[in-house]
């Protein structure tokens, strides 16, 4: 029987999803267009091609006149980006090129390694087909197309098919400024002093690089020490960002220092408690107009809550669908016992068998505490409340860690 | 019979590779270490945990004064960061929490919940097992382990694990400079006036785009015109660049005016067709100290060309292992015809069956002038030369462009 007092991942997920709403709109150059999110259609501002152009290096006439044996003219060249001003009339032909716009009264390019030229005499070795080898105006798109939708990532093909239909602005969701507080007496800073007892800083830095990686602004706050009044004066800083993120709480059981410091600057909590595996204890609230998620102050339990709520988080801020974080299916690489009542979420290698499958192989030892081991995974494969046990080769669903950068 | 005149997708890109080196390192504050590529190992320069922790909320004692029934005198309290100081001693019992150090003398650990306390005496509800629920120092990793090795690229969980290893910076390859350049008359820079059968200029804006999503430094520079002048004077702009990526030539055949211009300031090519479709003009070569790889002017050629062989070339500059882009394996949602002699790459979407399989299905026209087709596909399917014709339901390889953010 499921705990009562937990919500499943997928309820935490939707309560989370429900709190927040996209950025507004920013404007960038389209040079920092690449992996934003666009908050507007873009709509092309020319036909593309403008005009009938050549797909070969050749020579523009009139098909009908293009028999084999044929003898023509040269009257003109028509380089790429040089139109040919005049008509090709019967017995006339235009040198032209790919790209080179087709010249008016000309329907039929006969390439250049079926012709001779002697002079300004071009004969006609192979057939022309009226047609053949042009490429008409608005074949890849026309004025007035949306060439790519709102709600886009741009990847490197969006920033060049934006570039070719005209736009040197474009129209993003801004970068949701996340603001990250680790609270703890025993925490240091990586090559600083070290309190006896103490641990040196992780979740701070590793979640900070998740949220650039998601395409979010981190800013890391400094640690806020193990009192109501550290942390109330931390919540202090955070006025203006879009989202806080904290981790730990920490020595009296994880969240309730930070509950009680937020809650001296407003903060109101939505729920702690997720059945799930690493990272039960979680909080969701408002504090003002920021939105708080709370995340495990354990490296493991943090990490994996990130990419479980933190990453939807970030895409929906961005302007992207809501819901959960992309998953691929795979070939599980041993046999898995069935799970128990919390949602587990097994960190694995992935692997590719003879037949190009992806295999994942989850590690043996699970335990939250192995950050060096979870840096190692390459997915987390996703176990559901009570899920059966698994033979090796079954299907399972997994989170690609490593094609996120996460 | 293959084309003597023409060499193979593998050769081309084996040569390129050959012509290039990892770049040097450099010293990267931690914050800034995601998504570069390490160029030394992360060695832990501390044990993690540092002692015996208690994995749980509790009170630590002599295992074997904790059968059920035995009553415990709290002497203190190890709050995280806060280690007891003293030695528990027989029939006595100290307070502490997940990730407290374990006192000197206690090898167990009572859970909170399995315990009863009154004031300063703590009874036994459950049996205490020797050494359960304690982190044994060095479970995650001791000082001196190598935690991250060379030549990976960090990801977030890596620059958490490195800083739990307390390196507050970190030796990278250094990001290679990238010089973009575009040739040819007819072009113009999104939004400015466009010539008389001129296009917009959009392959510097995604090559540069592609360059920064594979973690390179791009510089777009200047069109340059389509004389050998104006060639060789953009040449001199790229010395102290690590890569100049040159794209069309354009109007007398491709590359042609791009090779004189660049070789009045000393080029040397290497080879320049490829048995592949599309993009089979290709040059690499050297000028100077500079590297040269020179890509179609056709945008998708460009695109094609640069995630087979530009890819390759930052990942091995950036100290990855050199090879091909990376490929999954794929099921086909359309049948194919048989290839020709150049190796192909089909643009095509994405979808997953309802067995969770990825499907690609090729788009059934494939004009390279498309560029709108091109930014709308998931993935490449790869066609060998003289591969046979497949059924639906066959599996493929395919280089997905969408998750690489290209």
């Amino acid at each position: 029987m499921p705990d009562p007092a937990m919500i499943s991942v997928d309820e935490a997920r939707a309560r989370i999803l429900a709190g927040l709403r996209p950025m507004p709109a920013e404007i960038v150059a389209l040079a920092n267009a690449w992996n934003r999110v666009t908050a507007e259609p873009v709509v092309a501002r020319l036909t593309q091609p403008p005009s009938d152009v050549s797909a070969m290096d050749g020579y523009a006439l009139r098909a009908a006149d293009g028999g084999p044996g044929a003898t023509l003219t040269v009257i003109g060249a028509a380089p790429a980006g040089h139109p040919f001003a005049g008509e090709v009339g019967p017995g006339q032909i235009v040198r032209l090129f790919t790209g080179s716009v087709v010249p008016a009264g000309a329907d039929g390019i006969l390439l250049q390694e079926d012709a001779s030229r002697n002079g300004d005499i071009v004969t006609v070795n192979e057939a022309v087909a009226s047609g053949r080898h042009i490429r008409r105006a608005g074949q890849d798109f026309f004025h007035g197309d949306t060439v790519i939708p709102a709600g886009r990532r741009m990847t490197a093909r969006d920033v060049g098919l934006a570039a070719a239909a005209n736009h040197p602005w474009i129209s993003v969701h801004r970068q949701p400024r996340v603001a990250i507080l680790a609270t703890g007496d025993e925490i240091a800073m990586p090559g600083e002093p070290i309190p006896p007892g103490g641990i040196v800083s992780s979740n701070s830095h590793a979640l900070a690089a998740l949220v650039r990686a998601m395409g979010g602004d981190p800013t890391v706050l400094p640690v806020a020490k193990d009192t109501t009044e550290a942390i109330a004066a931390a919540a202090d800083q955070v006025v203006g960002f879009d989202l806080l993120v904290t981790t730990g709480g920490a020595s009296v059981g994880d969240h309730d220092l930070v509950i009680s410091g937020l809650q001296t600057r407003g903060l109101v909590v939505d729920f702690w408690q997720i059945a799930m595996r690493p990272g039960k204890p979680l909080l969701f609230g408002q504090m003002g107009a920021v939105p708080v998620l709370g995340l495990p102050g354990n490296p493991v339990s943090a990490l994996v809550c990130a990419a479980l709520f933190l990453l939807p988080a970030l895409a929906l801020m961005q302007g992207l669908p809501a819901g959960p974080p992309p998953t691929v299916s795979a070939i599980l690489g041993a046999p898995l016992r069935e799970n128990d009542r919390r949602a587990d979420h097994l960190r694995a290698t992935v692997s590719t068998d003879n037949a190009g499958r992806v295999v994942v192989t989850p590690f043996p030892v699970q335990d939250s505490a192995m950050l060096r081991r979870l840096a190692s995974a390459d997915a987390l494969v996703l176990r559901a409340p009570f899920a059966p046990a698994l033979a090796a080769g079954a299907e399972v669903s997994v989170i690609r860690l490593d094609t996120l950068g996460i």
